[in-house]
């Protein structure tokens, strides 16, 4: 997606910033991408392991922490809200990817965390993952992946802007 | 989100191409620092303007066709689903900043343009946003946005994988 700043259009208004415009180029392509590689992604999961982005960001989350995450910890890691985890982490047990275990001492929390077979479904998952994206970014050097790692660490962390 | 490969852990898996692996890490970086800026253009489009990310792209894309656009067209340039952007414009037409227009010959057809107090706004946030990602990017040089910009056309395009 193009957009026009009010700047850019020729009715006298003040001349464009070149910077903010180099950055503002910047942004739109680094979205458009983002959202080209998430797409295929989005694709490849469905085709090849009937999946979805949500459940393997879920299964991915739950893939770092052998003892299992709370329901809280799990939606805090993703973008998806409260009533998305669940419902994907209800389906996942169904399939019975993921387990949820009781947490000694709180009676109302309980844990999920990945099953053997949760762990060897993931894990096919995850390299394939990694096979794709080195696939689509193929033409980053690794110099270049590196320094534009490094790089988008400049990009702040989240404000707290809540009300 | 970190995300550990099947290789990363030390199981006697095969050793990780370091290559794969930099990619890997530079598109984590990548989605991280794109949610990112996403989430703080989401907080402040609702606290300085009442408004959200998808509003602000279904008006950027009017903002570019004087002529206006039809709903396919219009759902085809954003990532959100056919019903959710119907249910954006009947809202943006209920506040006056966008209407609808027959199309000359083609009953069923109708088109959606910007009103010029919806031009005014948009011009209001558009500047607003501009501003913004000056802001939040401004770790990066003139020179540095635009090899990065550059190198994001790297990124494949779609590719056409529906069945």
């Amino acid at each position: 997606m193009a957009l026009l700043g009010p700047d850019a259009d020729p009715q006298g208004n003040p001349a464009p910033d070149p910077l903010t415009k180099a950055r503002l180029r910047m942004w739109l392509r680094m979205l458009k991408s983002t959202r080209r590689v998430e797409q295929v992604l989005r694709e490849r999961l469905r085709r090849e392991f009937d999946s979805t982005l949500p459940r393997f960001d879920v299964m991915a989350a739950l893939a770092r922490f052998d003892d299992g995450l709370k329901m809280s910890a799990l939606s805090g890691v993703l973008r998806v809200s409260n009533g998305n985890v669940t419902g994907i982490v209800d389906r996942l047990a169904e399939e019975g990817l993921v387990v949820r275990v009781q947490v000694p001492g709180d009676r109302r929390a309980s844990l999920v965390r990945l099953t053997r077979k949760g762990q060897e479904v993931f894990a096919r998952q995850a390299a394939a993952h990694e096979a794709w994206i080195n696939e689509l970014l193929d033409d980053f050097t690794p110099e270049e992946a590196r320094i534009f790692s490094d790089r988008f660490d400049a990009v702040p962390h989240n404000e707290e802007e809540t009300p």
